[in-house]
């Protein structure tokens, strides 16, 4: 048994991508250096698979067994030839087109204390647009409005199932599966400003990737490694233990205000860390730098900065 | 020449509105007491139109030329077959998914002055999710959770055209119409949590319509009453003459931020006279309260406000 199958008892659709190879768009399951295109797995369903990864999500957790059956169904022989390198491919992000993306502030206690402010007793959220996001790789933009950038690694989840006024012990159910995001942000604006938006809705302000891993590969949620590096020094470096509110309220809470529709991500908010705040002085992004975001059992989100080209 | 075909000399596709008639979803040219629908003119165009009113919209000035021809094209004859009486007809949120609706705070001088504070040098901006968008006469709803619910009367911008960094000068190019939106608010949650995010995201907080105005109608949309009236009674009436950045502004500044697409909604802020600054004391709206949003050359947008049931 080849050992890129791993863990084939719970699921193997456990890391899922969305990539171009070839100029063709595509979904996969990611193993360690290869892709198994799920498009490329034609005789294990009855059925051709929804050709757009978002499609996929759309369906929630028939969509999810769609990915499992797809790598069950067939034989070692058929995955092998639908497996691809890694380094012929372009990963996209996993998510292209979510209805919305709710960010919540404030959601770690460390955070909260490195800025000297009190945890909220409810969570504090606000909005990005879904022209912020980039897949892996993409260059985040420093426009040339933003003077002091910044990161915020942070987990994000992925919303499978329609819901309102979901319970927390409901909420895994509408949980597709979660990915890393970086909530880059304009310091300069968001403080200025007040309102947090503006400075974190610039075009390729949310990083997202490098897949989504299945909800039902992770047990616990609320125990993973969140981490963030500066071309290699360690900035950030907590767990999701140290959030707030956990995963399963924060879709309860939301769903209190809006209803939640397949796609939609959330942000759970960032540990302590970011740039502004360090000691003895603020050390913000610069175009040169690499900037990685690590979510245990997700993977490492990476991108450059880039500065502004002014488009024709 | 029958009155309701006014203004042929510019265009008759001046206010088109989304609709449901038999339970079948259709959108057409909103006259005095009547439509036309513009799928029910299949002999004016060589091809079919968009079956759907967002697709139309995608299309930008190609879609406005299309809704233009298609009763350009009609005889009167099968115009009049093609019209039916508003009271056949549910109208339906003009926009149903916008990419993205972004709302502008502090827009008026009017409104800054009654709540103590200095008009912002740049618009500040917060997103509301597509989830609180409902059409004309559906039921704002006062979920339990909010005690101070709020009234805006705003012009929204429909976008067109897709765009980024876009000079004033070309702002209207890249604009499909206008449309009124009331920016619902729960006070008590936007006051606690200073983001203004959550307590304007609430189901039911975006009502639009009743109908789009094609740009092409509106010659100076810096010149427009804005008024909101609860039961009858006058609260906010003002002009967009008094924003402090005009559409073409917030089109600029909004695009050097974020690409701005097709569909999408940017409300442009409120003037005074919203319930909560009111003297003596605020006012809030109730359950059985009628609140109506009219901008001039738009026309009327009538919600009432509901109780929350709770959904089983």
């Amino acid at each position: 048994m080849p050992v890129l199958y791993r863990d084939e008892r719970v699921s193997e659709a456990m890391r899922l991508v969305r990539y171009l190879q070839s100029n063709v768009e595509s979904y996969g399951v990611l193993l360690d250096h290869e892709i198994t295109c799920l498009l490329a797995l034609p005789k294990a369903l009855k059925y051709f698979p929804p050709l757009n990864f978002d499609d996929l999500i759309t369906l929630g957790s028939r969509g999810m067994e769609m990915a499992d059956q797809l790598m069950r169904n067939s034989t070692k022989t058929e995955k092998r030839s639908a497996t691809i390198s890694l380094d012929d491919v372009t990963l996209l992000a996993p998510v292209l087109s979510p209805p919305k993306i709710v960010c919540l502030g404030l959601n770690y206690k460390d955070h909260a204390e490195e800025q000297g402010r009190k945890t909220p007793d409810e969570p504090v959220i606000f909005m990005k647009p879904r022209t912020a996001i980039i897949g892996p790789d993409r260059p985040i933009v420093r426009s040339r409005l933003v003077k002091q950038l910044d990161y915020e690694a942070e987990l994000a989840i992925v919303i499978g199932e329609k819901g309102k006024e979901i319970p927390v012990s409901e909420a895994r159910k509408h949980i597709f599966g979660y990915t890393a995001f970086n909530d880059v942000s304009a310091r300069d604006i968001q403080f200025k400003d007040k309102q947090w938006t503006r400075g974190k809705s610039f075009d390729t302000f949310a990083p997202i990737g490098p897949c989504i891993t299945t909800v039902n590969q992770i047990d616990d949620p609320n125990d993973l490694g969140v981490s963030a590096r500066v071309n290699g020094e360690l900035r950030q470096d907590s767990s999701t233990k140290n959030m707030v509110f956990g995963v399963y309220e924060i879709v309860h809470y939301i769903s209190q205000v809006m209803t939640l529709e397949p796609g939609d991500l959330i942000a759970t908010g960032t540990p302590a860390g970011v740039g502004v705040f360090m000691k003895p002085k603020p050390r913000f992004l610069s175009p040169g730098d690499l900037v990685e975001v690590e979510i245990e059992k997700i993977g490492t989100l990476r991108n450059p900065v880039a500065k502004e080209v002014q488009s024709s």
